[in-house]
């Protein structure tokens, strides 16, 4: 337990303390410091509980909403911070952490987020980011680079230019879709003959304007949730989110274009159609240049989706599964998810350097007219310099290194699929295509599941949905490793769906033993259940 | 100069070494980090260059479009971030640096910042985050607490709700009052007999179904340029943003009230109006309480935009200024302003716990119905743990500690204006309320301007606005002070803008002698200018 916080006089002179003498190397805080720096893995098992405490007890421990009045020694505070936040926090480095896009980082970052704290500037605007501006600028240019592919003139042009942006760096991917549909929107509803753009007249007199009942957004039902929200916010309406039925996880170039013109020909307008490389659920890559044929066809806008997918782009061995990305109007790609950057790494990626100026925006103390200021065509304001952070890494990984990181997780879960597949006790739900993948328990005796009949199979899909649940939460409370789960349907059982347990492996440090483990460990939970053991004990013909 | 950049063999071994061994002590970065740790102002003023570069020349260094193939050793990149991009950052440490709202932070947050990183917590879904979900909630009750101050039952009550929550954590000002207004017009234009909201079926509906032409949203001049972006991206339109005159800097109740009525009566609905606590040009505050009372009688809802005056809600001496505010519906504070957390760290309050319920969005992984993940309710999606900042500078500075920091500011701010006062060729052009002020250079022989007639005082305005646009760049190039400028109109001088030097003084380690010295500085550039020395010559009645 935490001792008595220690508290601290109220004076200026202790403040100034604060803001200008750093820790004695004996307080807890250096402490804590020097531990991570030595040994981060060895400071996170050592501190993180592994058995885990229920939310309900933790949230005694942070249920005070009164502000204390008196400040607080940095130390006794950091004892708390041990005690209760960290003690009670999750190990994502752990390598059998594999249940969500969030893992472990470079060592590297943790002296570089010290620097970004200690120089403190506000890339808004020049005059507090100066050299933090090209740098972002730069770091644009590579990303674009990355997926389009221009030549050095291109870049020598564009990189700099006060007129154009090549790219949004902003907080993360949901902020990324938001800023790449936002522009769509503009553009496709901008200004015209006696109009003065959907930005200064609003949606309603844009869609009497240009004479449309309303305008969509098309995406495969695997599509990020960040979509909908975009639609919501954009004021467009979720209704006109057209998610269209994705059995084999991706979308249909032939449904898209039957649908958008079925659409089209009821008086709205096709905004955008978004492909994703890489669904947060499955991993899978929708057929990128056929629907980039599919947007141009309906005369609209293609964005890519590539939060998760878009590093895959640094392998010549399996970047070709996002072919045709190079012809998307602008792509969202997440440097904190496969390029090991510590959150709030989020990038909109525009194809036409002039997109941006949709959504240019001007006032009078920064972001002036001509200025290079990078606000003037984010959607977010005062943001940090953290795109150091990525310029950093695509020098230390370079091209070469993340190549080997993508080609070594894509290989582990092809492994893993060879492991599931192996096992007469597990189904692999959804084969990889990036690093992600969907599998459940499923006893050998149900293994003709998938050709029953209907009734009966939803029936029996029943209960392996709530045996999945059931073991997801256990292995989590136990607290040695962690799958994540989700609903999705499959084309193997129909339009129904069904529970599966979800597996991203992005941790460079997960081995094949650490997924024995996970499966062994499985199957222990399992067998300790009713439903389970009365599966194992039916013959084949009882159940079907 | 840097050396050339040392390349790394493309290995997965060398690859893991980057994931699992801290950097040496005698490597370049442990000694950055070093340094930083024993003395940060020193850190800054060895390796920060005073003079500056220019902007072309710095971009020089970050031209290349190419992503190196081969990896780079740590050592030998953190040389060339020393070189090229620490060296030509801005010392946003510096006493003398009070042109922005971004300034010294206090020391813990530099090894605060490293635990963030590498606790890498994702705080959109309890599953990565556990313990900082229900840390995040305390916080943000906190704030509420300090706004609101709604009694020990409501805090219990609704702190730790799945179906509630007392504010959205996001990165800035800007995405807290896009997050406010959204809610605003779900619930404005919410769901209702036979419709199904505006969040679900769009704009155009909600305007048919509520049988208005538009929505307005409104403010004064000085409103932030986030809320232009704001109106843009909701889709509701530049032109509905009604931007009031505010010669005195703030909204005038009553005209507020006036417009209002027309803007309804003219067959439109009032969506908003925003209060604001500190201009961001001149630190003004709206009179909050009845604006409160205009909102009510408009039927609109009240936004307070206090990302910068908020924390004066921390002093008992001043804490009045911004009466009224606990009646607002939300409010957005940003505590990377004058709470001294590093950035990244904006929030919106909601007055009512089930307001947010108004953009609530679940998905099949996360964010399931009935669950805490903090993602459910929020416009971004991934986010860190930037709340751990918040929590502990509540606790390391307490409400006496703020308190202290915010009296003090606003105490310099009023030393400062008498100053400038007290200077015959300075001329104070908005008072400080908070801790910002606007002067300009303006020679004694010009002492009766803003009495002289229209066309005369428009001319003679013009020259002071080029010297102070030319002393202005010309201090920020000399690189050892900098304040900011703007152009404002003010009550002296009718409607015509006039261009002011803009300052902030948060810094807590920024002197009365400081102040002296950017005064002197002032004088000193200024006296070499042939207009400056031309006001000098001329009697007095030539001038007028």
């Amino acid at each position: 337990m935490a001792k008595d916080r220690a508290k601290a006089e109220v004076s200026l002179e202790h403040l100034f303390r604060v803001f200008t003498k750093p820790e004695n190397d004996d307080s807890t805080l250096a402490k804590i410091e020097k531990h991570l720096s030595d040994n981060l893995s060895d400071f996170l098992s050592q501190h993180v509980v592994a058995k885990k405490t229920s939310l309900e007890e933790i949230e005694k421990d942070f249920s005070n909403a009164a502000i204390p009045v008196a400040p607080e020694f940095v130390s006794s505070h950091a004892e708390t911070l041990l005690d209760k936040l960290v003690a009670q926090s999750v190990n994502t480095y752990a390598p059998t952490f594999i249940g969500h896009m969030t893992s472990a980082l470079p060592y590297f970052h943790l002296p570089l987020s010290k620097l970004l704290v200690g120089l403190n500037q506000n890339l808004v605007k020049i005059e507090t980011s100066k050299a933090f501006t090209p740098l972002e600028r730069q770091t644009l240019g590579m990303m674009h680079n990355l997926i389009y592919a221009q030549d050095e003139a291109f870049y020598e042009k564009y990189l700099h230019s006060a007129r154009h942006s090549l790219g949004a760096f902003c907080s993360g991917g949901t902020i990324a879709n938001i800023t790449a549909l936002w522009v769509a929107r503009n553009k496709i509803l901008g200004p015209d003959k006696d109009f003065r753009g959907v930005g200064n007249a609003g949606l309603v007199n844009a869609y009497r304007h240009y004479n449309i009942n309303n305008i969509g957004i098309m995406a495969s039902r695997r599509g990020h949730y960040s979509l909908g929200k975009t639609i919501d916010v954009l004021g467009i309406g979720r209704e006109n989110m057209l998610s269209l039925p994705s059995p084999n996880q991706v979308l249909e170039p032939k449904d898209a274009l039957r649908v958008g013109r079925e659409y089209q020909d009821d008086g709205n307008k096709m905004l955008a159609i978004v492909g994703i490389a890489g669904t947060t659920e499955t991993g899978h890559v929708d057929p990128l240049d056929e629907l980039a044929d599919v947007a141009n066809e309906l005369g609209c806008w293609f964005h890519v989706d590539a939060a998760w997918g878009g590093a895959t782009l640094f392998s010549d061995v399996y970047r070709d599964k996002l072919k045709g990305i190079e012809k998307a109007d602008s792509v969202t790609i997440d440097a904190h998810k496969q390029m090991y950057v510590p959150m709030g790494a989020g990038m909109t990626i525009f194809k036409d350097p002039a997109h941006s100026n949709a959504v240019r925006h001007h006032a009078q103390y920064i972001l002036r007219e001509g200025s290079k200021d990078l606000g003037a065509t984010t959607l977010e304001g005062s943001r940090n310099g953290m795109a150091m952070m990525l310029y950093s890494s695509l020098h230390i990984f370079g091209k070469g290194g993340y190549q080997l990181l993508i080609d070594r997780s894509i290989q582990l879960a092809h492994r893993f699929a060879e492991l599931i597949n192996s096992h007469p006790d597990f189904e692999l739900v959804t084969e990889p295509t990036l690093s992600i993948l969907t599998y459940r328990l499923r006893p050998a005796t149900l293994s003709a599941l998938s050709t029953m009949h209907s009734q009966k199979q939803i029936e029996l899909n029943k209960k392996l949905d709530s045996l999945t649940v059931s073991v997801q939460k256990q292995q989590r409370e136990a607290g040695k490793s962690f799958v994540s789960r989700t609903r999705i349907e499959v084309n193997q059982y129909g339009s129904v769906p069904i529970t599966v347990f979800r597996v991203v492996l992005a941790n460079p440090l997960t081995t094949e033993k650490d997924l024995l483990a996970i499966l062994d460990e499985q199957l222990s939970i399992v067998a300790k259940h009713s439903i389970w053991q009365s599966f194992a004990e039916l013959p084949e013909s009882k159940i079907a």
